[in-house]
C-alpha cells in the first residue's frame, strides 16, 4: 500500500503541467528582490519561496530566506580546476522524443541554471544562467542525502557505525517510530518502511510535517505540531516491512544523519567542513539549511556551488581521493558505485528510472558505463561516468520537481555527453 | 524630553547588574549546542538568543539562528596581514578604580571573545577565548552602523548623495515619519529628532518594535505590525528638533542604509562585498542579517572575523588606501576622523564618553592621539589611534548591552595599549 501511493504520487509529479515558457521565467525579466525593499510581487519570502517562479530566485539565495550553518572551505588557496573547453553547447542528440536538440537547448528547455562537464579532469563545458554565478551557491536538494551517504558508509567502513545494528543503538529516540527495529543499512539504502507521503497537494501527508517542522514551509496558524526535524521523525510510524523493497524517503537521510552525529560527536557541518569541503580544496564555502535547534537538514538543505561539486565528483570518479587527500576509502566509493539490489529497486514505483539500483543514498544506473549520481527535485545532478572519465553537475529550477517528469531527456543528455566528451 | 528619556536609559543601562563569574559563562562550561539534539537548558534558539549567559553562542552563530546575506570575499589570496608578536598580555595599567590589571585580565573580566591589536601595520597581539577562532565571525551590533555611515560619506564625496538633500529626496515613503523634514546629514550624525526608546523591560517601547519587524526577537502571538524594517521605520514620530542636538538612534542607521540603496541600486551587502571585502583583501567571507524581505540590519547586523576587521581598521588609520587599493577617499576618512560637532554631542547623555563628537555614524573621542572608534553593544570596538599607529579590535559578549558600564575601564586599556605599543 506504501508502495502503491508512492506510485501514486510520482505518477502525479510525472504529468506534465502548463510550463512557463524558460525565458519568460528568467530572474532577469521577473525582477525579484531587486529594489529596496522589494515591493509586492517582486518580493520573495518564506510565503512563497517554494512556489513558482519564486523559487527560480530562492535556489540561488536560501541563506537569505532560512537560517543556514556554513561549511568552511578553509584558508588554503583552491585546488586547480584546469580548463580545457569544448564546444559542447552545440553537440546535438535525439531527445527522449527522438526530436533533435542541441545540449544549450537541452538547458533552457529544463531551466538550467549551471553546467559543468569535466572529462579527465579538466573542465570542458561551463556555463550559467538565470543570474548564476560561478560563486553562487545553489540549492541542492537530495544530492543533499548522497553527501549524508557517503559519510555514513565511510563511517561503517572504519568501524564506527554498524549497518547491522539496530538504528536505536545510535538514536534510542526513536524506539516508538518507524525506525523502532530497522536496521541501519536499511537506513542506508532506503529499504525501511515508514508511512510518509509526499502528496504537495494535501497538507495531511507526512511531507507537510517535515516542511513544518524544520521551517521550510511556514507554520499554519495555530500550528501545534513539532517545532524540529528530530521531534517530528519521532511521530513517524512503520508501514510495511523492513528490507522488503525500496522506498524513497527524504526521512530516512535525516535519520542516517542523526545517526553519524551520534557515532562521531560532530555537527553534519563540520564533518563537512573537516573531512571534505577543506580536504577537497573547494573554492568557496558552503552552507546547509538549520532547523530552529540547529539540526541541519541532511536530507535536503546543503546549498554548494557548481564548480565545488565539480570538485567532489571529480574525487569521486578517482575513487576517493584528489587534490593529494584521501576524502573516502576506495572500498567505500567502490561499494556505492557497484550499486544495490535491483530486484528490490523495482518495487520503488521509480519506472522512469529502469535497471537502477539506490546503495549509500546513490542512484547507481547498472549501465555499461557504470554511471552513478545523485539527484535533487527541481534538476540537481551529480553524474559520474567512470568508463567516460566524466563528471556532469547541473543545478537547475525545473518547475516540476519529480525527476520523472525530465528523466528521460536527462538520460539522453547524459549519453550524447558522453559521447561527445569521448570523441 | 527626548534627551532626558535617553539620558534615563542609558543610567538605567549604566547600572551594575550581579554580573556572573567570567569563568562560569565559558562555551565549554556551559556546553550549549554540542549534542543532536541539544536539549533543554543546552538550546539557544530565537527565544532565548538574546538572553544571557546563551548570547555568549549567539554572537558567534547568528546565521545559525537567523536569515543573512552573505559579503563575500572574493577569489583572491588574502592580503598578508604580517605578525609581530609582543607579550602586551601582561602589561599592567590601573583600572577605573585605581587598581592594577593586567590586558589579559582586562579581557577576561569585559567577557571577551577576540582581541587584535596592530601596530604600524603588524599584528602585535592577537588572542581568543570562549571558542572562538581567528576564522569566526562575531556579530558586530552597531559597529555594523558605522560601515554603513563611510559608505554614505564616501557618496557624498562621490556626490551622489546630497547631505543637505530632505531624506525623501532618496526615500519619499519616509515623508509621514520623522524623517519626513529631516536632512540626510542630520540621519549621518544622527542630530535627527525621533522618538526611538529604547528600554529592554518596556515592550511599549520602540525597540521592541524594531526587534519584532526586523526577526531579531520572536513576535508575540497575534501580532499585527510591521513585518520588515522599512515598514517599522514608516511609523516613527518626530519628537524635538532636527539638528538641534546629538541623539543615538539605530533607526538612523536603518535610514542611512537605505539612502545608500537608493542612491546605488545596489543592496548593502553587493556593495560591502565589491567595495570593501574583496579590495580589503579579507579571509573570511562576512554576512549581515536579513529581515523577512532581505533588508539588511544596517545599523546591527553585520558579523566579521576580528582579523578582517583588523584589515579594515589599518585601512582607515592609512586613510583609506590598503591592499593596493582605494576603499576610500583620503577626505572622507579625515571628515570623519575629525569628528562632529562636541556641544551637539553633549546633549546626547552619554557623559560616559566625554569631550566625544560622533560623526558619520564614528565616535571620535577628540583626545591628543587623535583617536576615533566604532562601537557596538555587549563590547565590540574597532578602535582606531592614529598617534600611536595602532589599531585595536575588540569582541566580546559582555553580560551588559550599554558601553556606559565598561567605557571607563575601556578608556584606560586603549590608553594602555596605546603605550606599550610606543615603547
Amino acid at each position: 500500500m506504501a508502495l502503491a501511493a508512492v506510485g501514486t504520487a510520482l505518477a502525479a509529479q510525472a504529468q506534465a503541467p502548463a510550463l512557463p515558457a524558460p525565458e519568460s521565467v528568467t530572474l532577469d525579466k521577473l525582477g525579484y528582490m531587486t529594489t529596496f525593499p522589494p515591493e509586492g510581487a517582486q518580493r520573495v519570502d518564506l510565503s512563497n519561496s517554494f512556489k513558482y517562479p519564486q523559487m527560480r530566485w530562492a535556489l540561488q539565495h536560501l541563506r537569505e530566506l532560512q537560517p543556514t550553518h556554513n561549511i568552511r572551505r578553509g584558508s588554503a588557496a583552491p585546488s586547480p580546476l584546469p580548463a580545457d573547453p569544448k564546444p559542447l553547447g552545440s553537440v546535438v542528440f535525439d531527445d527522449d522524443k527522438g526530436q533533435p536538440i542541441t545540449v544549450d537547448q537541452w538547458l533552457t528547455r529544463t531551466y538550467t541554471d549551471a553546467l559543468v562537464v569535466m572529462h579527465k579532469g579538466r573542465v570542458v563545458y561551463e556555463r550559467y544562467d538565470n543570474q548564476m554565478k560561478p560563486h553562487t551557491p545553489h540549492l541542492l536538494f537530495s544530492v543533499t542525502k548522497s553527501f549524508t551517504g557517503l559519510m555514513a558508509a565511510q563511517l561503517a567502513h572504519e568501524g564506527k557505525i554498524d549497518p547491522n545494528a539496530l538504528v536505536t543503538k545510535y538514536v534510542p529516540e526513536l524506539a516508538d517510530s518507524a525506525w523502532g527495529d530497522m536496521k541501519v543499512r536499511e537506513v542506508m539504502d532506503m529499504t525501511g518502511a515508514v508511512r510518509f507521503r509526499e502528496v504537495y497537494t494535501d497538507p495531511t501527508t507526512e511531507i507537510f510535517g517535515y516542511s513544518w517542522s524544520s521551517g521550510m514551509l511556514p507554520r499554519p496558524p495555530g500550528y501545534q505540531g513539532p517545532t524540529n526535524v528530530y521531534d517530528f521523525l519521532k511521530t513517524l510510524k512503520k508501514e510495511g516491512e523492513h528490507g522488503a523493497g525500496f522506498v524513497y524517503r527524504t526521512v530516512h537521510s535525516e535519520v542516517l544523519g542523526w545517526i553519524v552525529s551520534r557515532a562521531t560527536g560532530k555537527h553534519w557541518a563540520e564533518l563537512m567542513s573537516d573531512n571534505v569541503w577543506q580536504k577537497l580544496g573547494m573554492e568557496e564555502d558552503a552552507h546547509v539549511m538549520v532547523d530552529s535547534v540547529g539540526t541541519p537538514l541532511q536530507g535536503a538543505g546543503l546549498n554548494a556551488t557548481a564548480r565545488d561539486l565539480a570538485r567532489f565528483g571529480e574525487m569521486l570518479r578517482l575513487g576517493g581521493s584528489y587534490n593529494g587527500q584521501k576524502i573516502f576509502d576506495k572500498a567505500v566509493i567502490d561499494d556505492t558505485a557497484k550499486g544495490g539490489d535491483r530486484e528490490k529497486f523495482k518495487m520503488g514505483g521509480m519506472a522512469f528510472r529502469p535497471g537502477y539500483s539506490y546503495r549509500n543514498q546513490w542512484w547507481v544506473l547498472h549501465n555499461a558505463d557504470g554511471a552513478w549520481e545523485a539527484a535533487g527535485i527541481h534538476g540537481q545532478f551529480i553524474h559520474v561516468n567512470p568508463a567516460a572519465e566524466m563528471v556532469v553537475i547541473k543545478l537547475s529550477s525545473h518547475p516540476v520537481a519529480g525527476a520523472g517528469f525530465t528523466h528521460p531527456l536527462t538520460f539522453k543528455a547524459w549519453a550524447a555527453l558522453a559521447q561527445a566528451v569521448r570523441r
